[in-house]
C-alpha cells in the first residue's frame, strides 16, 4: 500500500507542502493582469488617467485631476482557522485581532503608494447565517473593525455580510477589506521613480506572523506536542502568539509625511517574506547590515519546520513588517518618527548601483532578482 | 420518528425555508451600521467629511472637495452554485456571465448615489489552488470580467486571488467586487433630497433573477422533474435562464448625465424586490399603474413556488432591475436615453404625497412603509 507521506519532526516543512500551489494559480493571475491592464484605456472617457507604474505595485492609482485615487481589495487568508481553534481551546473570540488584521492586509498595502486611507469596506462572509448568531464573536470583530479604523484614522463606510451556505464552510468566514484613499498632495505618490543609490532601508517592526504564512502555520501544528497551547517562550503559546495582529502601518506614514518626509518607495512585507524588498524593478542592490528582532514565534516556526535562514527570510517577515525606503538623511528621523507612533523601526542598510539582488549581510544570505517573480 | 418535513411540490416555498435567517444576521449588522458611523469623525483628520446622508444607502460617500468620493464591496451571493452544477450538467463554463453578475452588484449600487464608477477591484477566493487549474473556466471568469469593466468603462485596477481551503469549500469560489468612483460634477448626487411629489418612476429592465433570489431558486430545482434542464419555456432550460447575467446599468446613468438629466433618486433593485422602492426614508407614496414584462424564468418562479403576487414582488425582481426617480417631464426622455443603450425601461408610476407606501395597481397590491427595514 501506498500510504501519503505523513509529516514528522524529521522532515523540514515547506510551504507547498502546506498545500499552497502557486504554479495553479499563476497562469490565472498572469492572464486577469494581462486584461486588467487593457482596460485602462476605459477611463479616458471620464478625462482620467491611470498611473501605469501602479500596475504590479500594492495599490492601484488614477489620476482624477486634483489628486491621486487610489484603491484595494485584500483578504485575510487563512489567519481566521487559527482563531477559531484558539476559541475552541480557550472559550474565548481572538476576532478582535482577526478584524485588526484584515484591516492591516488592505491599508498596509494602500499606503505603500503614498496614498491617505480614507474609507474601508468590509467583506464577511460567514458560512451560514448562524455564523453571526454568535454575539460575543461577532461583536468582537465589530469592535476590533472600528479599533483599527480608528488607528488609521479611517471612516468604515459599510460593507457586506453575506450568509454563503455551500461557498463558505460551515461555521468560517472570509474575511477581506477594501479600502480607498488619495494621494493628496500628489507629491506623495510613492511609485519608486526617486528609488536608487544612497537610499536607507528603513524596517518597521513586525508584532509576529501577521497574517502570512498561516498555511505553514497551521500545518506546523500537527508536529507540536501540545498544538496550538505549545509554548514558544515562558508564559506565551504558539496559537496566542500566531494570533498577535498585523501592525497598522498608516499612523506612521501619515506622521513621516507631517515630519516633511517623503518615501522614495515603500514595501508592505507579506508573502515572500524579504525577498519583497527586492520588489520595484529597477536594477539595484539591497545591502541589509542590521537586522530587526525576530519575534519568538518566527524564530519558533523557523527551528520546528526545520527552514535554513535563506528559507526563513524568503517566506516570513523575521521581524520586519513594512520596509521604507527614505534618503539617507531622513533615515535617523525616520526611525524616531515611527517610535513615536509606537513601532520600533530599524536603519537596517542601503541601497546601492548594482545587480538586483539582495544581501543580508550579518547572515551571510543572498536574495537574486529571480527569486522573486510579482509581475 | 421525526422527520424533517422534506419540500414537496404541494407547499409553497419561502425565502427562510430556502435557508437564509435574517434574524441571526440582523443583530451583527445594526451593530456593525452603528460602529461604522461613529468613524465618520476620523476623517476630519485629513480635511474632509463623509456625507451622512449616504449611510443607509448603497454606496459610501466623501466630500473630498473637488467632488464626491463613492466606494462599495459587494458579494456575488450563491449564483456560482448555479453556474458549477450547469457546467456539471453541459459541459461549459457559465463564468463569464458571473463575472458580469459580480461586477453588477458593485457598479449598480454604486451609480445609485450619481456616481461614475471608475475602478473595480476583484475578489476570488477559491477553496483551493485546484480551482484556478481549470483553464477554460479560469479564462472565462477573466474575459468576462473584462468585457463588463469594458461595458461600463471602468479600469480594473487588479485584485485577489487568494486560495482559502478550509474557509472556501473545495471545488467553490467566493466571488466579490469593490468599486471606486466619483460624482462629478458634486451637482449628480443623488441621495434623494429632491426626491417629491410630482416625480416619475422609470424602471429599467432585468434580464432575469440577477443575482438576488438565488438561495430560493436552487431549492426550488428539488421540486423540478428534469431540475435545472427543466423549461421555462420552448428552448430555453431553468439552468440557463437562470444564469442570464445581471444587466449593467452604469451605461444608462452616464447617457443620462450627458443628456442633461440628474436622477432624484435611483434605487437598486435586488434583495427586498419591488420593497426597494420605498427605500428613500421620506414618507411618500410609490403608485404604480404599469408593470414592465416578467422574464419567463422569474414567471416559472413565482408558479413553481406557488408565492402570490405580493410575494413575488416583494421578493424578487419581477422584470425591474433598478428604479430611476426623474422629474415627470423628463420621463419619457428617461426612457428614450435607456433604450438608446439597448436597456427597456418603463415609465411605471409616479410618486406622490401621502403615507409612505407602495401601489402597484395593476395588481392590487400595497407594501407598507414597515415591510422594508433595511437601516
Amino acid at each position: 500500500m501506498n500510504l501519503p507521506a505523513s509529516p514528522s519532526a524529521d522532515t523540514p516543512l515547506s510551504y507547498r507542502a502546506a498545500g499552497v500551489d502557486y504554479e495553479l494559480i499563476d497562469p490565472l493571475k498572469v492572464a486577469a493582469q494581462r486584461a486588467a491592464a487593457a482596460t485602462a484605456t476605459q477611463l479616458q472617457a471620464h478625462g482620467f488617467r491611470e498611473v501605469g507604474e501602479s500596475r504590479g505595485e500594492s495599490a492601484y492609482v488614477v489620476d482624477v485631476g486634483p489628486f491621486y485615487l487610489a484603491s484595494i481589495v485584500e483578504c485575510l487568508g487563512s489567519k481566521a482557522l487559527v482563531a477559531d481553534e484558539m476559541a475552541r481551546l480557550t472559550g474565548r473570540s481572538w476576532y478582535d485581532a482577526i478584524a485588526q488584521d484584515t484591516i492591516a492586509m488592505a491599508i498596509n498595502d494602500l499606503i505603500t503608494v503614498g496614498a491617505t486611507p480614507l474609507v474601508v469596506q468590509a467583506y464577511w462572509a460567514a458560512g451560514g447565517s448562524d455564523w453571526f448568531g454568535d454575539a460575543t464573536r461577532a461583536q468582537a470583530l465589530v469592535a476590533g473593525w472600528k479599533q483599527a479604523c480608528e488607528r488609521c484614522q479611517v471612516a468604515w463606510g459599510g460593507g457586506e455580510t453575506p450568509a454563503l451556505a455551500g461557498i463558505v464552510e460551515a461555521g468560517r468566514i472570509d474575511l477581506a477589506a477594501s479600502c480607498t484613499g488619495l494621494v493628496n498632495p500628489k507629491e506623495r505618490l510613492t511609485l519608486g521613480d526617486k528609488l536608487g543609490p544612497g537610499d536607507a532601508i528603513v524596517l518597521l517592526a513586525s508584532s509576529g506572523i501577521h497574517a502570512n504564512g498561516l498555511s505553514l502555520a497551521r500545518k506546523l501544528v500537527e508536529r507540536l506536542p501540545r498544538g496550538y497551547l505549545t509554548p514558544v517562550q515562558a508564559g506565551l503559546g504558539y496559537g496566542e502568539a500566531l494570533l498577535a495582529p498585523t501592525l497598522l502601518y498608516a499612523p506612521v506614514t501619515e506622521a513621516l509625511h507631517r515630519a516633511g518626509i517623503t518615501p522614495h518607495y515603500a514595501s508592505n512585507i507579506t508573502g515572500h517574506g524579504w525577498r519583497k524588498l527586492l520588489r520595484h524593478p529597477k536594477p539595484l542592490r539591497y545591502r541589509v547590515h542590521t537586522l530587526p528582532e525576530v519575534p519568538p514565534v518566527l524564530r519558533f516556526i523557523q527551528q520546528q519546520a526545520q527552514m535554513d535562514d535563506h528559507e526563513a527570510y524568503g517566506t516570513l517577515n523575521m521581524g520586519a513588517g513594512f520596509a521604507l525606503f527614505v534618503p539617507a538623511a531622513q533615515a535617523q528621523r525616520t526611525v524616531e518618527v515611527a517610535a513615536a507612533q509606537g513601532v520600533a523601526a530599524t536603519w537596517a542598510g542601503n541601497v546601492e548601483a548594482g545587480d538586483k539582488e539582495l544581501l543580508i549581510e550579518p547572515l551571510g544570505l543572498r536574495f537574486a532578482a529571480d527569486e522573486l517573480q510579482l509581475r
